[in-house]
């Protein structure tokens, strides 16, 4: 795959997520990219954390912000595994994201179930970057957790 | 004012919210309260903290899961001072809160310019409480700002 493309970032991204079931969290993981580089990483830990807030795309997006010296991120893009829920599209509204890329779509809990978009209308938007991986690592970790 | 009422525990969100607005933040104020005490408090920290997901609500939440040991307050009642926006709102929604209690309408950011509602069914939603007191500070603090 070429260096800096989608599938680079989301990579990384879905290692996190990975990181995140491993630790008995709902695998989802999240990257934050200024200029080509990984400002800030997140994955799902509101187990740990007794947080319902701490999704991988709020910790992502908190650590950039704070990196960068700034609350906006407009001048970035955030891969996640899994199609935001309404919370982080909300968070992703503020920070004015220039591009958000997930993988997976989510249907329960997916922003996409609320009829209006949520986003910011300058944030682009691109879905289904290696979702069959990020969906098989959910599928298989609920299968293990209903065991 | 009876002790214990929604006024009285809306009267320390404003009062947060006041702080907010001293600190040159958008004063928005928010506590959580757990068996008539309160557990968690915030307000609008956004620019202080350069962090797009730190309003009020997120904070006194965050507070609030972190004090109860349990990423969910379904006995537990959040009053803040202004509609929550989509994000605070889908915060609200995992937290899976009791009871919800804001003061003024926010037309343009309120969850409420979103069709469909963001509230966990379960979650009763009051709305107005000491309204005119918490929509006053912010005319007056986005007057200040245009000066």
């Amino acid at each position: 795959m070429p260096t800096f493309s989608d599938e680079f970032f989301m990579r990384e991204a879905l290692r996190l997520a990975a990181e995140a079931g491993e630790q008995g969290e709902i695998p989802v993981g999240a990257v934050v990219v200024y200029q080509q580089k990984i400002i800030g990483r997140g994955f799902n830990q509101t187990i740990a954390l007794n947080d319902p807030t701490a999704h991988a795309e709020m910790i992502a997006i908190t650590t950039a912000t704070n990196f960068i010296g700034s609350r906006y991120l407009n001048e970035c893009t955030l891969y996640v595994t899994l199609e935001p829920c309404v919370m982080c599209a909300g968070a992703c509204f503020w920070a004015m994201l220039q591009k958000i890329v997930y993988g997976a779509s989510d249907e329960k809990n997916g922003c996409g179930k609320v009829g209006s978009a949520l986003f910011h209308p300058k944030t682009e938007v691109v879905s289904g970057v290696i979702a069959e991986e990020s969906s098989a690592l959910l599928k298989s970790f609920f299968k293990k957790l209903r065991k």
